[in-house]
């Protein structure tokens, strides 16, 4: 039985992008849909779940993208909706590839500095999707994040999508100005750029002399890049004694995370894979276990069981 | 030499219940248009034909969909003037699945009554497509069929259509208020609703009166549903002494008759799959012989080599 | 890896003639999307190149068609200035079959006549796709191109066209009377007619009087056909002691260039297939040899080495 990909993108030519990776991670066919609203979901989703029978429906799946994060969220709300147990199928969200490279980006955080719990975290630009997500998934790990934005209004606005969608606490600062960053970096340890392409966020002099500093990524890939002095290709480099990551070494990763997640999705047929399942996804590719503060220690026996 | 289904769906968004059952019934590849109209489907058709030769083009095949049966029919009309012999491809039209979903009831109740033969059918909200269809095909049978409908003018109109179209004649009765359905089950031995999902046409007491009733079938799937007292899973049961059918035991069979009429599709490249030759196609299914009325009966003999 | 072939068509409903001979030429899968605006383009091939290795790219490849081969050139020119090496996919153009069929019938007048340096060639109804793309090829070829038109303005701005696309000279005339062929007949050793389906250009005794034709091509398959005398299925044959080729004789050829050239595409990841490249695979195709105007003279050592 082939495996089925159903696309439900919101942009009007469905993603081109998520199509291939969709080929390459082991998909037989995509159904591919543009321009999908929410009205369009149930129908679409009835196609999926009555062609099948139950024990047959992990070989059908739903991807969900598009340029807007926000359209792509409706239609996953209306696509669970949609569902009833046993007549299921896995469903994934990734507009703009938000989920993907959020995640990404925070497990390398992850990796690099070990337990979050109370360390100082600033994300720029941390209104956008990819911001939010990652903000989200590393207050959940109990880190203290801050996110900016340049106009206060945002900044509270996304603050609160925040904490209402993680169920979290995060914090929101305006900057509108450069000269306002050596106070941001004061004691932060991890800072992460997700503010827009060609657009440099911070000049190498504010991050040097960010003494805490001990992790920088820039999702920005388009130069001027976003954090002056590292490049779009470092992946775990040290420069001024700082790991940094640019968007590519981000994005190799994201890629692979894509693929993984795409696979999943054929395994069962109960999955939703929005940003924390993603996250679970991703650590595993990094080595198979969750960062201290979210999990309870495992007994030597067990991880010799596992092994 | 794969083998190529193209979709012409006349709603924006072609089906994915289409789709899925092609590949699942064989075809490597649906081509899957949506938002098609009469004027598109010249091209589209000739872009069929003129690409392989007569000798494969049993390879390629149009399937006709979409929400709107009289739309899918005027597509199938269009398509079947674009083609020219020997540059011939089979097409099947199965506008929201009225055509699979009528002759799958249509021949349970053949292989339940047996000849049709004068027998009265009625059949509750006969208007839409699934009504017209099975009326149509009973009728041939040689069932004294009537259609009910709320408003007279839209029965009579019906009834005009199935005359035209079946070449057969069915009457027409106003049912706008249950107290009529004694007078109008009078001598019914076939009772079928096709009427609106989550609509009780039938309450118990009615049918339950009915003297003459022998099979029942209900095509309402979402409760309340359509006769009251038929399970929406029954396939053949006997309740109060009659033999009924719910929308998912028609359900079943229905989409086992889509998928081999979408694999007969591929067998030839002549065939056009409209309600009669999807008829002959489920009777072979269930059994391998058309109902008495129709057929002349086959001496034994022939009977014999057919083995 | 699958061999994906993106189809970006510039037509609402994207060409099914192209999606079929794709498949039948070895893509594995087809991205199909119509509508394509020159704003859609730069995303669309930034998913094809971003998605694949630079050395996987020869796996993905784009089509470019529609029924406007103007259109399909701005998009062309907009996937070409989308790419940048190493991140490359090979890209064919062949709006409304314009290039495929040109090259196609260039390459029959080839074969028969020659050298065709100096030779005077006639193009009536010279002003469409095709008859540009023949014009320019022929005129690359040393020919003394004439094309034909009913308006004058037509003619001298599709002149300069063909001059500014090909980087040749060649003529318009004005032909908006049968009576005129004589004269433009005069000395022409190559006729071929690109008018339009269904309309006679060329009386069966304006060309039985052309005393120096060698050869003759209509590309008109609907009667009336466009040079009375040559029937559709013309290959070749000799009629009037002018070799003839018909719309359907072309045709053939057609349809295994384009299928060369879908299969050429997914050998590398930095090809364009426009007019003079196609024609390099027609050549191929036929014979393995450029015409001699076109390539200087081969030592017999390297041919031997060549074998």
């Amino acid at each position: 039985m082939r495996k089925l990909l159903l696309q439900l993108d919101s942009s009007r030519l469905p993603s081109v992008f998520d199509q291939i990776v969709a080929y390459d991670a082991g998909a037989d066919v995509v159904l591919s849909y543009g321009g999908v609203t929410e009205g369009d979901v149930r129908d679409l989703i009835h196609g999926c779940i009555f062609t099948r029978g139950p024990k047959d429906l992990h070989n059908t799946a739903v991807w969900i993208g598009g340029n807007n994060m926000s359209a792509g969220e409706q239609l996953l709300a209306m696509a669970q909706d949609a569902l009833f147990a046993p007549f299921c199928v896995s469903i994934m969200l990734d507009s703009n590839g938000s989920n993907t490279t959020a995640v990404a980006g925070v497990v390398r955080i992850e990796e690099t500095v070990g337990d979050l719990e109370g360390k100082k975290v600033l994300i720029l630009a941390g209104t956008g999707p990819v911001g939010q997500r990652a903000a989200g998934l590393l207050a959940k790990d109990g880190a203290e994040v801050t996110i900016t934005s340049r106009k206060p209004e945002q900044g509270e606005k996304a603050r609160q999508f925040i904490s209402a969608r993680f169920n979290v606490q995060v914090e929101a600062a305006t900057l509108n100005d450069p000269s306002r960053l050596p106070e941001l970096l004061q004691g932060v340890e991890v800072l992460l750029n997700s503010g827009p392409a060609g657009v440099q966020m911070v000049p190498r002099s504010a991050w040097e002399r960010a003494e805490a500093l001990r992790v920088a990524v820039d999702l920005n890939a388009v130069p001027p890049l976003g954090i002056e002095g590292i490049e779009v290709n470092d992946t775990g480099v040290t420069r001024n004694g700082v790991v940094v990551f640019g968007a590519f070494g981000i994005g190799n990763f994201k890629t692979k995370l894509h693929k993984a997640c795409v696979a999943r999705l054929f395994t069962r047929n109960d999955l939703v894979l929005d940003a924390e399942a993603i996250a679970e996804i991703a650590r595993e590719l990094v080595g198979g276990k969750a960062p201290p503060s979210r999990k309870a220690p495992v007994p030597k026996k067990e991880l010799a069981k596992k092994k």
